[in-house]
């Protein structure tokens, strides 16, 4: 870390040895500055300036984040009994929000989606580029889905170098390198079920749920708070109680966000509503779904969803059945029993106060939310 | 490290405490091993049996490499002092084998190649499977280039998770990280000024250079042996040697290789001959061929490079334009040339007798090859 970047960060650390655990307003800004600093320096210390289409997509798609796994790693940190400097937990917040990066340029690579937080996604955007930059406009679209393969392979192996410079000492890096090694192997494992469920309409709830498992629940809240317990050694109690309150949480937070897929206004969630039916994929709603229609509405099912071109009275018509079969209640039912589950466990939990509190808080924010 | 694997990896060790350098043979059986009990057990670890397609696709893919970079790591850690036990060292080889092995899988995906290795490409393999697992042929593209994205990424986690697994100290650990870092974000470098060329028929030499540089000559011969070396912390001129050696030899084994991808014998290379030409690769050679051609010769390149379906007669047309022009023959003088630098350096290098007698070997087999 430079002295500058040290500086910068200087807000953030001074936030959390003053208050306990630090808000997500506090949280966000030192994220954002080391972002910011790495994407820089690694502008200028490129070995020639064509790097600089790639660096300026990582910039363009890493500032529309919520900045929730970084809020988790560094309230994981302070649950375990990490306290002042926290410009190391911020670097390594900041490695997971790259790698969310990653994940998300993959992921819409693979699900050929053309927004992301309302903006091009990153193989739509490289494709225009590509025309724009006097490539020829026939190969556009396998060069937008190859450069971002690449890009989403950057994004990766920088995050890893931002862990390996987040200033931890050996012993911690490699508590947290144990911790990351878990995460991401549980991530791909999550992203191939979802792969080989999409487009399969078979209405089987508990594959659906075990693909939210992996995919969400263990990546996005339980292994951030392990990630940023490790830094300090957190003691096996701590760690358990960081996973009995994740992982209902977690699915929680991905049932929201189902729902949100197909009942939300894209102008909030930065995301085209509708595009899960158009892909096919099994979420825990349409399983639901599947299982319980019949007659005209489960050949409707059948018929639309899957289907990439669907008008806006299919989504009508997809979104009647949701609502007939008693799906979207069933799902808003199982995000309050899974958030209710969480807040139990955390009632339970031997943290600190501050960092239970700061918990509790995100508990409310991930599944009642409309972005 | 388990017991097993230790004890596996023994003979290994014995061979490198004996004879100074371990021979190529000894570092295949020794990184083979670490791969098949790693990938092993992943299997048993993995939280479900669909885990097992892309386990088995990497088992396939990583079966058939040169080992060259195995080669190179071990061969670095002996320049620079390393001697007796040699099972971390031969670790960190079997993490660069499956770090290769992403790069080769998404390279595929980018280059849409059917064949590596003499196999069917990852991408393709894996939509052969889906449809034979019941999936719907119309989608069965789609998914093998989705899925062989995630294997890609599954490659690189877990071959992060071998290095982070090797059992070398924290110290060692931390050098080592250093350099991967460096060289990682070299090979997206050179892969995206790669496909940024493919498809231009401009005739820059001096641009198709600074593309092998960085996807070649960093990537796969001067820093494999920059981390064997940063194992033992190599002085600054154990480092600067190897560099000096490196970056011409590499450059030398990317030119030979462009010279096989178009006059080669595809049953010794594993690879489609022509590929290069149907995806229109800046290589040097073509570069070169653009640069001097004139008339119905250019205009020749310029109607089939990069032409997807290219028949025997029109390969055998651009192969006649390299001819005349003397393309080929100057790739091969600057083989000659780069070895001759690469073996020059080697004399003069502050090297260990047995490990600088290895390196020539290497050099030869890097660059006198027809696989």
């Amino acid at each position: 870390m430079t002295v500058l970047e040290r500086r910068r960060v200087r807000p953030m650390a001074h936030t959390a040895s003053e208050t306990g655990t630090p808000d997500l307003a506090a949280v966000r800004l030192g994220v954002d500055t080391v972002l910011r600093d790495f994407l820089d320096r690694k502008e200028q210390e490129a070995p020639g300036p064509e790097f600089a289409a790639l660096i300026n997509g990582l910039r363009r798609l890493i500032s529309g984040g919520k900045r929730l796994r970084s809020h988790l790693c560094v309230t994981g940190w302070h649950a375990a009994g990490g306290h002042s400097d926290a410009s190391a937990v911020i670097r390594v917040a900041a490695a997971l929000e790259l790698f969310q990066t990653f994940a998300l340029v993959h992921d819409d690579v693979m699900d050929a989606s053309d927004i992301r937080r309302g903006q091009l996604s990153a193989h739509r955007a490289l494709a225009a580029a590509y025309v724009t930059g006097g490539g020829q406009r026939g190969r556009a679209e396998a060069h937008g889905a190859s450069a971002a393969v690449l890009l989403g392979d950057l994004a990766l192996v920088w995050s890893d170098e931002l862990l390996h410079t987040a200033g931890l000492e050996p012993e911690a890096l490699a508590r947290v390198l144990h911790v990351v090694d878990r995460m991401r192997g549980e991530l791909v494992y999550g992203q191939y079920l979802d792969l080989l469920s999409t487009g399969r309409l078979v209405g089987d709830v508990t594959a659906a749920l075990e693909v939210v498992r992996y995919k969400t629940a263990k990546y996005t809240v339980e292994r951030p708070l392990h990630i940023g317990a490790a830094i300090v050694d957190a003691t096996p109690d701590v760690v358990e109680a960081c996973t009995a309150f994740a992982v209902p949480l977690g699915e929680a937070f991905q049932l929201r966000d189902d729902l949100l897929g197909v009942f939300g206004d894209a102008a909030e969630t930065g995301k085209p509503v509708g595009d899960d039916l158009r892909e096919g994929k099994a979420t825990v709603l349409m399983a639901l779904a599947v299982k319980r229609a019949s007659g005209s509405d489960l050949r409707a099912l059948h018929r639309l969803v899957g289907h990439p071109h669907l008008t806006e009275a299919d989504l009508q018509r997809v979104r009647a059945v949701l609502e007939a079969t008693g799906a979207r209640s069933t799902v808003e039912e199982m995000i309050d029993i899974r958030r209710e589950e969480a807040l139990a466990a955390l009632a339970q939990a031997p943290l600190p106060a501050a960092a239970a509190r700061a918990l509790g808080e995100i508990a409310q924010i991930a599944t009642v939310r409309r972005a």
